[in-house]
């Protein structure tokens, strides 16, 4: 299948690092909120808010109308915070042919409804494949070309095959995944355990203690995985340890780095203030939480962190709550 | 069941980490190779050339003889290097209580024979439990105190359980797992996939490409681990998950440093001249890529890293082999 056109909804770094390399080959193009991005966009090739020092395509048109965006679109590309996805989806969904397939870029949960990205597209679109690009993928390292890899999974495995020709460059090598359900979960928890990780690099611990506290957030992020119907090769997987890792270690991490500042002793309000771009786990945690609640799964540490956001618990106490728990056998959790 | 004596045979880093938390609770002998190590436990209580600026306890003893270390012992900690460990098993055999069990903290495989340690342990000494210590655990890091965690895993359960009552700490906790060979295979594995991540550091790419290989290669240990009878529950864990992502990622790990010195371009005999404690992955490539070849599991990773080490290849050629080749599903690798 040939896409005669893609819609990439959402200019922060990543829907415009995706829209750089759709561009390459298909007439896409960029939808942002604010007016002076979809004008430099056009005017300039640039997007210097989120993608400083990079240059875009010039077949790569931006716009801040919505209709005008996915008019006509055989993909749709959304790279918005969760907060606003089911409401951008509503706005425009009339501008879309039936059937339009929808990739999901946002690694989140519903508020209140804890739905994922895919679940809100299928309510919104019951007609439309959905799907999500998921994996260990800054975008800034992407767009250098540094050698990468992702993976992509849709409803539809045709539309995933789409997707995979779509965005493969010899540089970023996209594999696809069967398990929409487990990538989503693996990308919408990974980065709570990221501001987790991030407590623990505040707090002045070191390499061995973070990788210790991560591990035990793969586990976790797995169980749920599995609890909901995801496949548990996910989690081993890029969309899982490879996310997990490069979000818990990298400096360009933004939720590892709100932990850090949390460890460090500053407000979250103050923290947010200072930030450009979205941590989507300050969201996640409070929706996972429930999420899990709800099947029965335990999230011992996204439960630390949620009491950290929420201001009812100071990071050191969480750690130690963690930390010194009685001796088990390491996989106790895991049934029979 | 109580200790009586615990000899610790080796006094690099990590040995004399875990001595020091041993020596805590039961009388403690550390065996080194060198006198002054030894004299400097006995009468400063410090090793000052694997460990500076860590205080021993009083109570560990120092010695340089492996007859006098090992008597009456009730359990025997192997702490040196692969390549030696055969030799000094066979040399304090003679002095060993029949039966005494051994836990190997040696991260490698013999050369030639590609045995694990606890294979050379079960061949030295036939009735002996055997078993290993592995997990994230950088021995500065443990030894200043940082809140982390680890597995044993004995072929005798209750032996295991009683290493986990004699190193348990408040800051060090210890977990129990069954799984001797899937646990072997991942401490003597990451190191390798260590090296690839240093040379991808080396090169100069970033999180995102780092993350990648990593994940590749816990693939690449779990299929490995799970051919030769290990539980895949193992590479999600601590001693595979956690213990690779401190191995690729710290910067105090040497198997990452000479990675990264390699892929700088400097040559592996200059590196390893100017390195005071071995990096067991260096070693490790070629029985692994042997044994991987005796049950019919493919390797990419390791096989692209023993060719750097061999001087067949360079570098940079190496990973893009690794990332060029074609798209696939994820999990292609894995039978159904």
């Amino acid at each position: 299948v040939v896409l005669g056109k893609v819609a990439v909804v959402g200019a922060g770094s990543w829907g415009t690092v995706i829209a750089r390399i759709a561009a390459r080959t298909v007439p896409t193009v960029l939808w942002a909120r604010r007016e002076e991005i979809a004008d430099e966009v056009n005017t300039r090739s640039r997007n210097t808010r989120y993608l400083p020092g990079v240059v875009l395509p010039e077949a790569l048109r931006g716009t801040t109308s919505l209709a005008v965006a996915v008019a006509g679109a055989d993909l749709i590309v959304m790279a918005v915070p969760s907060h606003g996805f089911r409401a951008v989806l509503e706005e425009l969904a009339s501008a879309l042919s039936p059937g339009t397939p929808v990739l999901s870029l946002t690694k989140g949960l519903e508020q209140k409804t804890h739905a994922r990205m895919t679940q809100i597209v299928r309510a919104v679109l019951p007609g439309s494949p959905a799907g999500v690009l998921t994996g260990p993928n800054v975008a800034r390292e992407v767009a250098e070309g540094h050698p990468v890899a992702t993976v992509v999974a849709m409803s539809d495995s045709l539309a995933g095959i789409d997707v995979q020709q779509l965005l493969r460059t010899d540089s970023f090598r996209v594999y696809t995944n069967q398990d929409v359900v487990g990538c989503e979960i693996a990308g919408a928890a990974k980065n709570v355990i990221a501001i987790a990780a991030g407590i623990s690099d505040g707090l002045g611990l070191g390499d061995s203690s973070r990788a210790a506290l991560v591990t035990r957030g793969l586990a976790e992020i797995g169980r749920l995985g599995v609890a909901l119907g995801g496949d548990s090769l996910t989690f081993g997987g890029l969309a899982g340890v490879g996310d997990l890792m490069v979000t818990c270690t990298s400096h360009l991490s933004r939720n590892r780095w709100v932990g850090e500042q949390l460890g460090q002793g500053r407000a979250l309000s103050e923290i947010l203030a200072g930030m450009q771009e979205v941590a989507e786990g300050v969201r996640t945690a409070d929706p996972l939480l429930e999420l899990a609640g709800s099947c029965g799964v335990e999230m011992p540490i996204v439960e630390q962190v949620a009491a950290v956001l929420a201001g009812s618990k100071a990071p050191g106490e969480t750690l130690s709550a963690l930390m010194t728990r009685s001796a088990k056998p390491e996989f106790h959790e895991v049934g029979t």
